[in-house]
């Protein structure tokens, strides 16, 4: 069963389970009651209330064994003990009958409400509680030792060993006020924030009781209530229901109701500052006001709902006053805009134009410049280690991959040492200069399809390719400087999502194209013998002891026919495998000397299990087994391991498969070239200047594939301290490239995905994170150092590269299909043209699905298709290098797209362009005008987006 | 996210969805409020009422262009309208804020309530409900003209072509009794049983109107009411929520309320038999007093809940008295036993011993005699066609398998002609005699494990094999004959969940390693050719004119280094590949000639292929994709089209991999034998005599095999009308038994799997399943002419044995590991592995891990490890033909078990054995004893089992 929230932001993403405000800012950030409306106190965070952990004890064994027993715990959701199992459940959405409720508050209302209450151990508050009882003195007494009972706590250790805490639950304890050895160990205890309070609630039935007993307690100043509680944190609630068994009157299901009271954010507020029963019960009928219920004969009470993704949101309880304050369709407009937060409806900072030449690049530098010694002291913590761990290997098989793939490409013109060294020098430099450092450059599949596609064209028209490109790069360098200098960055607003994935599904079939096409290529180099065909014929023949080669070269066959058929008379010939032949000093004869068998199929199976490998290890992130640690490692390595298993396999069978080529020295993978390129070679002077044509294409592409990922990389969502650099990073962008070119190394600009990846290493998290809610998110990281260290050590692993040649050819093929599919399934297009294959009843329960009638989301997903499959058709023409103005031209067709479907459509199927963002509200969600409180009008639909683009294809 | 109850019924099966009695029986089976409890009338179905369709009728577009639109509706679940998309969303759980039940209650009160409203029309019914109020005449006019209105409805076509209700929404209708075309259009309506009836909610906001105007009516006899709603059904229940338009009263909401409230079935019976206002305001609190609670902090009360897969039950909600009648843990102990269902509680008629000789086996005949007219009768059915295609296809699928691994394993002596004709011939047999008909006769893997074996124990000791076969075949009959004589069948109730575990986890084992190292000995067959291996070395050498071999015959070399290294002179060679050079009267020379390349790897790759795509094909039944029709019919025969895929690809590569061997003829495998048997061969007499040694090993396979299945199929949860035959179909195995010996066909039992999916092909259904019910079960159409047109077609199929002849061996293999890894992934045994896997907090929440410690759970599962283990052991062995008698030895450690385990332990990990049936209750179940309420004691508890276990690999 999945939640229709759940559906839309199905890339895994650390950042979607961040509750917005929940924990840190927490529901003491509304504004009190009594009507003072302060909406910035949330972002001041000034009346903080500290977290509640609430447990229940049960009162067991009547009437023979009384013990207090713990069987039910809350803080955000609820667990509870599974009494025959000795475990704790897995956390789940509380639920309750409403009668529960209802009693629960009769009873509170006839009990005994003590509000500052200043006893400061359990043994002065039982006397509180039961002293003003009109119990009779023995009854109190017994009472008392009751409740001074050492209570059965279940502790889980880490290792699942359980042990129950009490191995003597009727030895009272002497010394409340000092932490048991039970509570010490408890592992819970290290999940729970600072701070954290304890609210304890007592229920059970006890015959001896004429009528029941209630009682609500907020202490005034929280204090360790001794062995009560499994942790041993203050108290700041205790609630203790009793009374004589009757039937249908649970004090169980009493105690779990002021629990789930006490875990609900806007009870706990009132709880906390209420002065009066009124007060309390005031909270009470407000939480009934907004329960949500389920109808008997659909849902089984018993059932449990696992917690949601994401908690819905606390704004929509704001006091009405506040609400009203506003018009309902502003405020809701104005959360909308809040907390879509894809690009925020003013421009941030960074993106908005000053008018003057380098303007926007001066304000970068003069901002960043501020932040440069913290961006070397904020990475002095052990987090920093595994990032750059992480990182460097996701770095490497990039490099790997990629260098390979280009070096097979350009024919060695770039290579694998190239690649390495390249990364290394551009990487680290970036780092050093750039204004986002947590930005990591790298080869990406537009930059990598745009040099293949250079290089064939140098190819076709005999140009001496890396000259060529030195000057390219000049030029693109020019450009950038200008679009620099012009502030273009700011245009970056007009890349919605439609360009987002039309970029990234062209990238994406393009990576899956060639891997499947390189690979069936290998079938043609190494073909398969099928049965009668002659190709393993080959004989080994020696030269006469005259040095002639006798008959054969008088015989010699004219075509193949021949040599198959005819008699061969007097030859010196054996059967010698070809190198072996060749080596005592005779020649292979024959069809069948230099075809190699089983290369072909065993490619096949490599290049199959490198990707299937690849794919199931990223799945098992998702999966049940092993421990988070291990599923996170092997999840996030799984192209690492892919090429391992597939190296492995292929030793193992030990067969000829092609290998990735490296050059056995430190020197240009090119046999011949120095390191630095020389500006003209053997091209004519005037391609120097034809050079900017391809170069303002290239350009285009940089800017594009740089722009997007920097945009990704600063959305708010992040809460990045330190700003963006959307001018300063396009200049680092451009000095590199100059320096490549001369270098003859490949081009880079950020990745999406490692950088992605680089930052959710370097989260900032609390560390409470027990019973089932997400950890809080704190914020990022921001330095320099981690991605400088990454790049040192790829620079110092050039040295490596011997060991690389190990690698088979279909391994890496495997691994860029796998990325190709990865990348295209990532974005939301996909999920749209699948659903046209979906019968409309089997459909997810997407948001947008609620809210844009099928056959304009089909519409959309067509004109996306019809645009992709231009972008092919060009692609395949011999004008492909211009595929970068193609691109640039889907933001047209976006623009035209206006002309075809409804500003609310668009919002739904796409975002808004600039210009639209100040549309009517009438016209942007007409559908509200209909019904005030309609009820789609939920949270789900302000959830932040998740990074849900792999744009670079890295 | 995931329910409990859907955790532990993983295996899909049609059966699981059947609800209780929720649909057929209906509530009204539940005894009258007013005390007279019956619970016989449940299974009588005197009360029944008829299904309720309820619709939402809202008023949109105040002030400006008033109209009704069809926003909401229920049956079991509510489907909402999306507004915005033009479409009603998938039905969910419906919810509601606690508030509006609330305001409904007191709009009720206040309101107008007519109970056996007279009204034979909508204009009638208007009129009533407008007339008794103190509304002004205009406003009554105004009023009227307005109800009278049409209103939209949203009607879905098949072909998701949308078309709205009403292309003029204010043309009052005339003919308000005829049904319209859009109400006689909506597919809806053939989806909704004959005799429903609809309840109609009109709900909306009217701003001339001065305070709310509230009726609830129940026509006495219902009425269509022209177009007021969307199906052209007589409706029952009409309620009117009007009122001004007042910030927090939504009317709507209320609406949804009525509705919600309309489809609890508990609710709906009370509305149906209220006499009064206060009758049915207390039906509204029976509600609120049931309803569960979701507090408002942790649950997005617009997240929509899917249908659980489990309604719950609505015995739980049977008045007070009639609960009290038992003692509460009687009462839950008696519904568990009728509920779980999986043994009964009494053994059934047919497993009762009558204590005389063949007395089960005269009991069967008699019982079944009396059916057997309709047996052939009620085969009359369409259904029943699509049921003989699909069992066809299966059934020669399996027997391709089976004769194709069985010839593999007899080196001939059964293949897949022998197969063809032993399907054929034995399944139609059993077919017309056999007690249970509906059971499909197959070659099982336990009895494929065994004659393996057996063919293996003669080879070693030069046995004839067939001869011996028949006398094993013999002494098979004599023993089952003496288990039929003294109805040992009876004893299967002591094979419980470990023992069916047990058989057939170690048959899948043994089914997977097959399948493996298969596999792996053709790359011994067909070795790889590693670089440097001269393999590929091949000459043609033709004699001289004179005949005699030349230089080759003298200088032949010793051993493999000569011909490699040596001159080879003067010699007549070519290089024509080895069958041409044959033809042309020449012999190839060379350790290459006998070598066939890329057989290897293409054999392991068309291995993986018919793996892998039977696995994914099986699993599209699960996916959104495609209508249902085509992902079962994929689903179903995706073995078949794994094989023909695997064909395909081998054919289109055109390579000699090794092919399922058929004779050219119609004639038996083993070249030069007849069809009959000779009773003793090359074999000594005293064999006939030792046969009988095997013979029990196999009888008690055979009795396993045979029971289990024949248990599963007659299990309560089927319904089946006439009755099993457990004796009857031993019989004919026994008898069976001896034909196929004779004439040296393999050996048949029962199947589970196909047996099953024979039954689901057969299963009759109510035809009402839309808005997310389940369509309710009604029985199975028990006749014998289906398996009977199945093993004719089989018969005929015989002819097609030519053809299979393209079939590769690997792509069999590969559906034999398929086959195994199916079997073995559906027993909970393998969940329980699993778990072994997993850290605690990741685990699913299976019932039994609620109950159960997970160390003892952990003990259980690592018991039956080494019990399957010694197995294992056992079957690498010489001794390994004695390992029926090992399983057998299961249910001893099964009975050993209860020294361990404690009986309540063993009702969730296992089931109980029939001695313990009527251990004291307070053992049974202690934790009840310490919480009278203890929520656990749920209906998830109670489910049927699904049939969970795939026995017989098949």
């Amino acid at each position: 069963m999945k939640l229709p929230g759940q559906e839309e932001s199905d890339v895994s993403s650390a950042y979607e389970n961040v509750p917005t405000g929940e924990l840190d800012s927490g529901p003491g950030s509304r504004p009190s009651p009594s009507g003072s409306s302060d909406t910035d106190s949330r972002e001041l965070g000034v009346t903080k209330d500290p977290l509640l952990f609430i447990q229940l004890n049960e009162l067991m064994g009547w009437p023979k064994a009384l013990e207090w027993r713990e069987t039910g715990r809350w803080v955000l959701f609820e667990e509870k003990l599974e009494v025959g199992a000795g475990r704790w459940s897995a956390p789940h959405v509380p639920t309750v009958a409403l009668p529960s409720l209802q009693k629960l508050r009769s009873l509170l209302a006839e009990g005994l409400v003590l509000l500052d209450c200043p006893a400061r151990s359990l043994l002065e508050l039982v006397e509180q509680v039961t002293g003003v009882e009109s119990l009779s003195p023995e009854l109190r007494e017994h009472l008392q030792s009751l409740l001074l009972q050492r209570p059965q706590h279940l502790i889980q250790g880490t290792d699942t060993r359980l042990c129950w805490g009490s191995a003597h639950p009727r030895e009272a304890s002497h010394d409340e006020e000092a932490p048991l050895k039970e509570q010490r160990q408890n592992p819970l205890r290290k999940k729970l924030p600072p701070g954290a309070e304890v609210g304890a609630v007592l229920a059970g039935e006890l015959g001896f009781l004429a009528q029941p007993l209630g009682a609500f307690v907020r202490l005034r100043d929280p204090v360790v209530l001794g062995p009560l509680t499994e942790v041993s944190l203050p108290s700041r609630f205790f609630c203790l229901l009793l009374g004589p068994p009757t039937l249908g009157r649970s004090y169980r299901e009493m105690g779990r109701a002021v629990a789930i009271l006490l875990s609900d954010p806007q009870f706990q507020w009132s709880a906390r500052r209420a002065s009066s029963l009124h007060d309390l019960l005031a909270a009470l009928d407000a939480f009934l006001e907004e329960v949500t219920v389920l109808p008997p004969g659909r849902w089984d009470p018993t059932a449990r709902i696992s917690p949601p993704k994401c908690l819905p949101s606390q704004h929509k309880r704001l006091p009405l006053q506040m609400q009203e304050a506003k018009s309902p369709s502003a405020w809701r407009r104005a959360r909308f805009e809040h907390r879509r937060g894809h690009l925020p409806h003013e421009p941030s900072p960074e993106l908005q134009r000053t008018g003057r030449l380098f303007g926007g690049l001066v304000q970068d530098v003069r901002r960043k410049a501020s932040w440069y010694p913290s961006d070397f002291l904020d990475a002095l913590h052990p987090q920093c280690l595994s990032a750059v761990l992480y990182i460097y290997l996701a770095t490497i098989t990039n490099a790997i991959t990629f260098g390979g793939l280009l070096g097979e490409a350009t024919d060695g013109a770039q290579g694998v040492l190239e690649s390495f060294l390249g990364t290394a020098v551009a990487g680290a430099a970036f780092c050093l200069m750039a204004g986002q450092p947590l930005t990591i450059l790298s080869s990406t599949g537009p930059v990598l399809v745009f040099e293949r596609l250079l290089f064939s064209f140098s190819r076709d028209y005999s140009l001496d390719y890396l000259p060529f490109r030195l000057w390219v790069g000049i030029w693109v360098a020019t450009f950038c400087l200008v679009l620099v200098a012009t502030e273009a960055s700011v245009l970056v607003r007009y890349f919605t999502r439609f360009t987002e994935e039309g970029f990234c599904a062209l990238i994406s079939l393009i990576f899956i194209y060639d891997a499947v096409s390189k690979m069936l290529s290998l079938t043609y180099a190494y073909p398969i013998q099928r049965p009668g065909s002659p190709a393993y014929g080959c004989f080994c023949q020696y030269p006469d002891p005259g040095g002639n080669e006798s008959q054969w070269t008088r015989t010699k066959p004219k075509d193949r026919d021949d040599i198959l058929s005819m008699d061969l008379g007097l030859v010196n010939a054996s059967l010698l495998p070809p190198p072996e032949c060749a080596r005592r000093g005779g020649h292979p004869r024959g069809p069948g000397c230099h075809t190699v068998p089983d290369i072909a199929f065993l490619s096949l199976l490599l290049f199959l299990t490198s990707f299937f490998f690849a794919v199931a290890l990223k799945h098992v992130k998702t999966s049940r087994f092993f421990p988070s640690v291990v599923r996170k490692v092997l999840s996030d390595f799984s192209s690492v391991l892919a090429i391992l298993l597939g190296c492995g396999l292929d030793a193992f069978l030990g067969l000829a498969t092609p290998k990735l080529m490296v050059p056995k020295e430190f020197k240009p993978t090119l046999p011949g070239r120095g390191w630095l390129v020389s500006p003209f070679g053997a091209n004519p002077w005037w391609l120097s200047v034809a050079a900017a044509l391809p170069a303002l294409l290239l350009s285009i592409l940089i800017f594009m594939d740089q722009q997007i990922t920097a945009v990704i990389l600063n959305r708010a969502e992040y809460r990045l301290q330190k700003g963006a650099g959307f001018h300063l990073d396009l200049f680092c962008v451009a000095v590199l490239m100059l320096l490549t070119s001369a270098l003859g190394l490949p081009w880079y600009v950020s990745a999406t995905v490692i950088s992605l990846a680089h930052m959710d290493s370097l989260r900032r998290e609390s560390r409470a994170c027990a019973l089932g809610e997400p950890p809080s998110f704190l914020g990022i990281r921001e330095q320099r150092l981690t991605g400088l260290m990454v790049f040192l050590l790829t620079g110092i692993s050039v040295f490596l590269a011997p060991v690389l040649k190990f690698i088979p050819m279909p391994v890496l093929y495997g691994i860029f299909l796998y990325m190709g599919v990865a990348a295209i399934s990532s974005i939301q297009f996909t999920k749209r043209v699948q659903l046209l294959l979906m019968p409309a009843k089997h459909q997810p329960d997407l948001l947008l699905l609620r809210h844009v009638p099928l056959s304009r989301v089909h519409l959309f997903t067509a004109i996306q298709l019809v645009c992709l499959g231009l972008l092919w058709i060009v692609k395949s023409t011999p004008a492909a290098i211009i595929f970068p103005i193609m691109l640039l031209g889907l933001v047209g067709v976006r623009k035209a797209l206006e002309w075809v479907f409804s500003p609310q459509e668009l919002l739904w199927l796409d975002e808004l362009m600039p210009e639209k963002k100040s549309i009517p509200e009438k016209r942007l969600a007409p559908e509200y005008s209909f019904s005030a409180s309609d009820s789609e009008d939920s949270d789900l639909m302000y959830q932040p987006k998740a990074p849900e683009i792999n744009i670079s294809v890295n």
